[in-house]
């Protein structure tokens, strides 16, 4: 393969943040406003994107917390960037579940 | 395909959080510390898996520059969570190309 080949070709990382951007838009164009998530388009990404984390959580009104956490200028819409820290906060929380994988099989 | 299958299959969006996940342990491991980048593990990452946004960048210190951006606790080494600030800023940035990509499509 080429050089040319290669560098076309997106990175991994690059692919994560395509897919992050993708799966914003997807569920932001279904009703209303296009570029930010309403209450009921959150609920939706999060019941099909984030179903594993969703039933982790045992509070029926968890979504309706999230929305109001992320949320942070009020207008009742999620934008790209609250979004994104919703993203950021489960990744580390993965991250510090992964960690701690790793050094239990590191004793073992 | 049952529900089963379907809740045990990986969603887009966890994909690209595990791919976040495993892209920084890929680098972080490569030499001393293993939870966090190094300089030099950091400029490998971005070698290899941000080319597209460094080659744009024609300053040839941008990644000292990054680094010392992102090492916010200044112990010269990067963690998962100050990664993530990294590629939660690229996500933003390619984020507004994107809307206004979109935004000149709808004109046409």
């Amino acid at each position: 393969m080429s050089r040319y080949n290669l560098a076309a070709m997106p990175s991994e990382l690059e692919s994560a943040m395509e897919s992050l951007i993708k799966v914003f838009h997807r569920y932001a164009s279904k009703d209303g406003k296009s570029g930010t998530l309403s209450r009921r388009e959150l609920r939706e990404l999060m019941e099909n994107e984030l179903s594993t984390f969703l039933k982790s959580q045992k509070d029926p009104a968890a979504v309706d917390k999230i929305m109001k956490n992320l949320d942070t200028n009020g207008d009742g819409q999620v934008d790209f960037e609250e979004f994104v820290s919703l993203v950021v906060g489960l990744s580390i929380a993965c991250e510090q579940c992964y960690q701690m994988h790793m050094k239990k099989m590191g004793k073992q």
